[in-house]
């Protein structure tokens, strides 16, 4: 039995029609009118499949496909459909297509497993203007509480709460979430590498086994908005030219490192006039390693060299962390059962650590979870040009359609 | 006879209040509703006084006080209303409101002139979204033309032509401005200083006989946007961290030479999100100094450094310039005509350049124009600490007021 790659592929361009923009690139941030449409289409298609539709109450979709009813609880399967500002169509929709795609291929040969198989599309995994990553994971497994959700507004002031309701979910269904938990047995998420790994390995597909942590604190820099012609440049207390410094600084330390990555992806300038000296700035610093201590290292070390800029240029900097994931081991007999069955294919597959966050990460806080990816050519994502091979991820596909058989076992043995 | 200070205190702080924001400074760009109550304020108080208003194509809003019909054509004095973002209540409004003052004075003193006396708003002088910074003098002179005008859009894509139309202005009026030009005997613009200049000589006003030249270029950084985890240090294209370096060799530049001033005060990120490497900056270049060579240089010295770091950087940089104003030298006669006047109050005052280019530079190209400086405190200006003080306004109001008396003698004898 074997997944049909062609209808994969269909689907994936099918579905990066959706957000579509003028680059040839995908803008679908969840709760956009593109997210509200391939939500639509997504529940609309899995319904039609006979699945039973579930949305929670961050808005999450799933759909079980009943097993032969031997096993209570269901093995899940599935990623996000949201997508970055001008980013690809594999990062996330493949995850949870493929899921689809698994399901559509049991179906077709007639196979109900001993547990249930569910499909997952949570919401918001990307980074997104409420400052909530991972969103749909962290709310279902419980790292997100009503309470964090409420006081929830985008730059624009959108309550996210009203985002909820208008794509069914909502707070009044937060609280039901934990009561999903001990039913749900397992969890595999397929996504894209990346990074070039693999690439480099020249091998199509790794079972992850652990998560890096990721840190992230919002940076403001204040210094003195004046008019740029009248004054002279030792009289300036330029927030932009001390930002400029700051963000070198953190280039230099985790280049000079090797085993941290650091950057600030989202910055704006106030009042960000032509004629006027920068008075503030605003910046997200994300700083991600395998290790707690290394991240703890990494963003002390950095303060250390933005005091000095700031005692020297005076300007003041506050900042406030609002995310510190810690890295997360993955189950050992998810990542055993999906090697083994790696080869039983006889297809080579990597283990490694994943350098980005998944939802698999806030799963595996609930039940045995692992993660496989696929090979990113140039490890370019978030971008248009991301892409992965036909050939890669149709031998992906069949190692978690043939693992989660093979864990479907295991389990029942529990 | 003298103008009424406390007067035009109160009419400095009620146009303040249009466009006042939550941090106490005033957001009036041109064509904002702000604007538009504040221009139907203007027009309708001059109209009160009995001036006759005009509206040009340009939507700069000239009110007359008619003279004793001795001579043909007017004297001009004024500034601007609009404001930059989050900016004081004295750049621009000091200059129109002083005016109107003025002619009240002239009023209340039952004054005619040989000359008519015409007060003038100029429209979006300050740096705005569609990139053209001192539109309505430049429009009026003819240094901006319809076409010009016809394909300039802000970043949301609404047109100037269908603005200007708000405002009674609008292209089918554009050709008609340079018929007004041969009337126009002289113009004179009061302004804050927004220098330390006048404070450190602890003089209340200066007379100012040249305008520095500026010069802006729309920059873009072409990087390779990327997952911001995945990506490691080594193998990335990151547009901010050459913008960051870019922004300070201007910076390191023009400090070390003193005789210019390089600003990056406008910048943007895309795609802008905490976990992608940041794929293109856009940032406005701005280079000021009292010599036409001395911008030159500077931006061939920059620009070479860039080349350096684009190269080292595999990064893309592509540079437009769309403004090179070249320095002013005004009048000699008005200039003369103010400091002979100060002479007269017995109140010092300096002879400088300006380091900021206003209405008046380019005024100087059609009419006899100078300038008059109020000293800033703490040279502060673009925010809303920008302050003046009474007695130092009233100064170089009274010395405007008796500047016009005897201008209007000098140019009846020629």
């Amino acid at each position: 039995m074997r997944i049909n790659i062609h209808r994969l592929l269909m689907d994936i361009d099918r579905y990066a029609a959706y957000g579509k923009n003028e680059y040839g690139g995908v803008t679908r941030p969840s709760f956009s009118p593109a997210d509200h449409e391939v939500r639509q289409l997504f529940i609309e298609e899995i319904t039609e499949m006979g699945m039973q539709v579930t949305i929670d109450g961050a808005a999450n979709i799933w759909g079980r496909y009943k097993g032969a009813g031997k096993k209570e609880g269901s093995i899940v399967i599935g990623s996000h459909l949201d997508s970055v500002p001008n980013g690809g169509k594999y990062d996330g929709p493949l995850g949870v297509l493929m899921a689809k795609e698994i399901v559509k291929s049991l179906i077709e040969s007639n196979i109900r497993l001993d547990h249930d198989i569910e499909i997952v599309s949570f919401t918001a995994e990307e980074s997104n203007d409420f400052n909530l990553s991972t969103f749909g994971s962290r709310s279902f497994v419980g790292r997100i509480t009503a309470e964090m959700v409420e006081g929830a507004r985008d730059l624009k002031g959108a309550r996210l709460s009203d985002e909820l309701i208008k794509v069914n979910g909502g707070l009044d269904k937060f609280g039901m979430m934990k009561n999903m938990h001990s039913e749900k047995k397992a969890f595999i998420e397929l996504h894209i590498e990346q990074g070039q790994r693999l690439e480099n390995a020249n091998i199509s597909m790794a079972v992850i086994n652990s998560v890096v942590g990721t840190y992230r604190s919002t940076v403001r820099v204040l210094g003195q908005s004046n008019h740029s012609g009248t004054t002279m440049m030792n009289d300036r207390k330029d927030a932009l030219t001390a930002a400029s410094e700051m963000i070198l600084a953190v280039e230099r330390y985790c280049s000079d490192k090797g085993n941290v990555v650091g950057t600030v992806g989202k910055l704006t300038v106030s009042p960000n006039a032509a004629n006027i000296i920068p008075g503030q700035i605003d910046f997200i610093l994300e700083v991600r390693a395998e290790k707690s201590e290394t991240i703890q290292e990494t963003v002390e070390a950095i303060q250390e060299v933005w005091r000095e800029i700031a005692t020297r240029r005076e300007v003041e900097i506050q900042q406030e962390v609002f995310l510190n994931q810690k890295p997360e081991v993955l189950d050992q007999d998810v990542v055993t059962c999906l090697v083994e069955t790696a080869k039983e294919m006889n297809e080579p597959c990597l283990i490694l650590p994943s350098m980005a966050v998944h939802d698999a990460a806030h799963m595996a806080s609930v039940t045995k979870s692992a993660m496989v990816f696929v090979k990113s050519i140039d490890g370019k994502s978030h971008c248009p040009e991301e892409y992965s091979h036909p050939d890669d991820i149709e031998k992906a596909g069949n190692l978690i359609l043939h693992g989660i058989i093979n864990l479907d076992h295991i389990l029942s043995e529990y």
